[in-house]
């Protein structure tokens, strides 16, 4: 039996354990990112660390989150992570150059290698045939200092693609597909490699796409070979010498099976508020919108932008539409002002924004109270545009310009036009010349730090005996945006925890500050599925652990957070019974003993209520991972145990 | 003696009143614009007129303030605004067209018109041989509905210029002169009118810079003759046929005389925080800059942009320096767009924004702790930029663009190269059939009215007997912006008036909105010269007087904010003796008896203070004015009065 890419990545790079799904691995890591919402956090620990210099391959920080500026705390922050970059060696992209993950794969990204990013849809660079992750901003950390990154090995679900996408349907679509198929837990724990006769009718942007929203689906990374398409775009980028052809063998064993037929796949759509509420675009047709929103790290690639360009030329959006244009790259912007693309937008009355993550993260391009908006973005969780109950459906840019164009959700495959060809420019503009390269430090360089860039809060060992009040009960599917949201008041403290605490669990509860600062001792939160869902901000397990929160409990959790939790001494436990969340209520209290001993000495916990039941919960963590959230956390546990410099 | 173009536009229009300086005159207005974080307001109070229709020739709203959208609060006012201009008969243009006074010059602009606009910028048209003039919202919705606009006759001084600007030299340095001459009062009731032989070497759009910042003197308006540079700055635009030769007879009388020698002015820089805190550059050149700021109204021409990108060619701006480019509208960037310009600025490390008044009113773009910012815009009043303790310079593009090649104040005649061609393109995008055009209103249109469009609060009648605490105390030059300061939090509150009342004076007084509120009924506040300089927005008027405050009393008042107290109810009082102002105190109490008689009998005003003594002040009202503030405002004036649909 051949072996399968993702199995071959992960060979290459395993430090230690076995490859078998569910035990845990680690894994060697090239190459890191971060953005700058991570950014700030991941220096702070970085500096925590005490090391002259990053010991990956490459690393590079990006500013594409913060780009609004409302006060001196943005600019501040660019500053910072500048200082950073030229004192321990990382690649530096000013503002302005665009999303992290489409310049670091235009830039940077290389097949067969590792990649750990500080945000969660890194998880595109697997389009390139690397082995590509979120994770949290400590780990991220860690891997610069050049520790191995350590996780639970997945599950290969070999997905074999065959025949070719139909005119008005996009790689979108098939992403969208795939999560109608597996919604937004199915796949925890999964890495989906793409095979197959089929992969030639898609690019390596339309790969992006792919692998960007793998990451709604829960998984830990999507694998696409490094073929031809991947070295034409190298070639694209001027980087053909970087090519390595990557493929599974030819009778590649995988733990499961799925397929895709291209040809099959019609015009999908997320409706409001989750990325895996999938249905046919004509089952919603005709509501009326109120936004189409072009860009972010989901749609990124020039295609994304010119083919919407080609279908509203010589017309008129209605101006009550508001057609936001989001550029992902300083490439991208560029090539479509050389083409005249970025005309034909501008003349059927479209808002050219700033090249950035902008309105996807939340910050600006909020939709008006009650009105649909739709988007080329990855999610659509509750609130993230920014409007509380927003509408926000998830699609490919050819059904968001065709609804745009008439003003309600449009299957593009009733527009009276041809589908727009569109060839990739035979070669784009190298964007590493504008970015900083990190340097051979003769000098000592001062890191800049603003007066909202605060140190890190030291965090305490796991106690031997823990009680205090549920301050929290919470649903299913909470996204990291629930338990601590973006946003233009919010993602500019993000260097300040502190000040960002104020908004731990807000969206869910806006008394949970209040109640945690007046009860002022520990606590813990419990809720259901998928806990964690969503971006990787690790300032969704900082804030709460700021806050007193010594566990958190919950049905089944989201693979980064459940990460945070334990980076930041956080307790994730499981309930071993799910009907027993049913039981439990707000303001109940539940006492451990001996917790740190009952997490070495096996896999299931006892706690005791309020009422004075037991209640019976376990953990998946391994003997490593007990032991970082007993020392308080990873700092504190890999400053003790494993760090040179 | 022959007459001058200020006092025959002045005549054509003349309603009543007598044209001697000094006295009250009233005149129709032609056309209105407004802007969107004045606009909605205007469009509350044409409401609460009852008109089925605006009477103007023609009225315009743009949106051009409010474009972050950090929640449903921006949007849901776009929306409000267009179902407003389609109830009543505006040009509605849609985000992303641009800056009010840059679209409506190129769209609207008609020499001898009279443009009353809700945005104390409106002056700019001065540029076109029209008398343009800044007003509060009130006004704008009063002409909107055909009332005659009543303005102190202002002194008319005429300003010969003469010779040509020497290379790297612009019209912000001709405007920046200005204000090294007048300061930031020196312009209080007068109109600046430009002729002589130099206009020749000044386009269209250069006399806009001047016309525009004529406005930070104080000036009731700015006039330019309609010469043939205007006829081809309209040929340009595709409506010569708007064109009407506009001269001031040959041997016109002026109230005072000026003149400016273009050839000797060199490049200027209004250093913080004050547009009148003028030197040249080269007395403060080397300072180190974080930001270059290329936009506004004050340097909205193509050429204010063409000439950066020429500058950058070939370069690249270093990375810790912002180089932030705002098209100040949609025909400026996609003629950017098309010649290359805007990729020459995008190589050399531009940062695109989207296109409108930006970081000019504090949305976004706010400078780093502790650095320096050059900006292209009109006003660098404290904390305007969105930064507390900023430290804005104002210059031009040229000045602006050297700088951040080199990373620090530099003279731009400095540079390494010859100073850039520049030539008006034959013709530009005429921008008309992206803005609605007003309509026949066959059918009823409901008005969209989102959750924080809260209706406008009906203020009582002046009573007989007044008294109560001074709640503040402020000094010389207060700004709008420092009695309800704009930004990215509070701008959004524009059409809710409680709302925004919690930011009254906070930029000089954080606890004021407190304060007010525990004391309940009404107060005072006094200050020094040139008390409510800046901005036109009524809100400085609307919010104090909600929050209980029935008098101003101040050494001098700036024209727009001395009428928006009226319009609101709230009297203007000027210290007989400046000194008087050095006795009172924050918290001393006043006392007035019979304050309507003595507002109608005569200037002179007596007041009690707290320890008993007399206080004697003045007002300068017409006796309308007094009318309307005894009537607890012009609406409540206007509508038992005036109006007939």
């Amino acid at each position: 039996m051949g072996k399968n890419l993702a199995h071959k990545l992960i060979e290459q790079h395993l430090v230690s354990g076995v490859m078998q799904p569910g035990k845990e691995v680690t894994l060697k890591i090239d190459q890191t990112l971060a953005q700058d919402a991570t950014g700030t956090m991941v220096m702070l620990e970085f500096e925590a660390l005490g090391l002259p210099k990053v010991k990956t391959e490459l690393s590079a920080q990006y500013v594409d989150h913060n780009l609004i500026q409302a006060d001196f705390k943005n600019a501040d922050d660019h500053l910072f992570l500048r200082s950073a970059c030229r004192k321990w060696g990382l690649w530096f992209s000013r503002p302005g150059n665009g999303i992290s993950h489409a310049v670091h794969m235009a830039c940077f990204g290389i097949p067969g290698k590792t990649l750990l990013g500080s945000d969660s849809h890194t998880c595109a660079g697997g389009s390139l045939g690397m082995l590509a992750m979120g994770a949290g901003g400590l780990q991220v950390a860690l891997a610069m200092a050049g520790l191995p990154f350590s996780l639970t090995m997945p599950q290969i679900i070999g997905v074999e693609v065959t025949g070719k996408l139909s005119p008005w349907v996009s790689a979108k679509d098939v992403i969208l597909e795939m999560l109608r198929r597996y919604d937004v837990k199915g796949g925890v724990n999964k890495i989906f490699e793409y095979y197959g006769a089929g992969l030639a009718n898609l690019s390596a942007m339309d790969r992006h796409v792919i692998a960007n929203m793998g990451q709604e689906m829960g998984a830990t990374a999507s694998v696409f070979p490094a073929d031809e398409t991947v070295r034409e775009f190298l070639r694209q980028q001027g980087r053909e010498q970087d090519f390595v052809a990557l493929h599974a063998d030819a009778n590649a064993h995988y733990d499961a099976l799925d397929n895709l037929d291209l040809s099959k796949i019609e015009p999908m759509i997320a409706c409001p508020s989750s990325p895996g509420n999938v249905v046919k675009v004509r089952e919603v047709e005709g509501r009326p919108i109120y936004q189409c929103y072009i860009g972010s790290s989901a749609n990124p690639g020039l295609r994304d932008f010119v083919i919407p360009a080609k279908m509203v030329e010589g017309r008129e959006v209605p101006e009550e539409i508001s057609l936001d244009i989001n550029p992902s790259s300083r490439q991208v912007l560029e090539a479509l002002s050389s083409s005249g693309d970025l005309n034909r937008l501008l003349e059927a009355g479209a808002r050219l924004h700033q090249t950035g993550c902008n309105g996807c993260i939340g910050m600006g391009q909020a939709p008006a109270s009650g009105r649909i908006s739709l988007r080329t973005v990855p999610r659509n969780f509750p609130g993230r545009s920014g409007t509380k109950e927003d509408q926000v459906y998830l699609c490919s840019p050819e059904t968001a310009t065709a609804s745009a164009i008439y003003g309600k959700i449009t299957d593009p495959r009733a527009m009276d036009m041809d589908y727009p060809a569109f060839r990739e420019p035979e070669s784009l503009r190298d964007m590493r010349p504008l970015l900083l390269a990190p340097q051979e430090i003769p000098v000592a360089v001062e890191l800049e730090k603003g007066p909202n860039i605060q140190p890190l809060p030291e965090f305490e060992a796991l106690p031997e005996k823990l009680s205090g009040p549920i301050l929290l009960k919470a649903g299913d599917n909470v996204s990291t945006d629930e338990i601590l949201p973006a946003g233009t008041d919010i993602l500019p403290l993000r260097s300040n925890i502190p000040a960002i605490s104020h908004y731990t669990y807000s969206r869910i509860d806006e008394t949970f500050y209040q109640r945690a600062t007046q009860h002022g001792g520990d606590s813990f939160v419990i809720g259901g599925e998928n806990f964690g869902q969503g971006s990787s901000r690790e300032h969704a397990a900082i804030a709460p652990r700021y806050l007193g929160v010594r566990a958190v409990i919950a049905v089944s959790m989201a693979r980064i957070h459940r990460r945070n939790l334990i980076n930041f001494g956080v307790v994730p436990l499981l309930f071993k019974n799910a009907d027993d969340l049913g039981q439990l209520n707000q303001d109940d209290t539940l006492s451990f003993s001996d917790l740190p001993s009952q997490l070495q000495n096996g896999h299931v916990v006892t706690a005791i209520t309020g009422a004075g039941k037991s209640l019976e919960l376990t953990h998946n963590m391994s003997d490593d991972e007990v032991a970082t959230v007993v020392a308080g956390g990873l700092i504190n546990y890999v400053r003790d145990n494993h760090l040179q410099s």
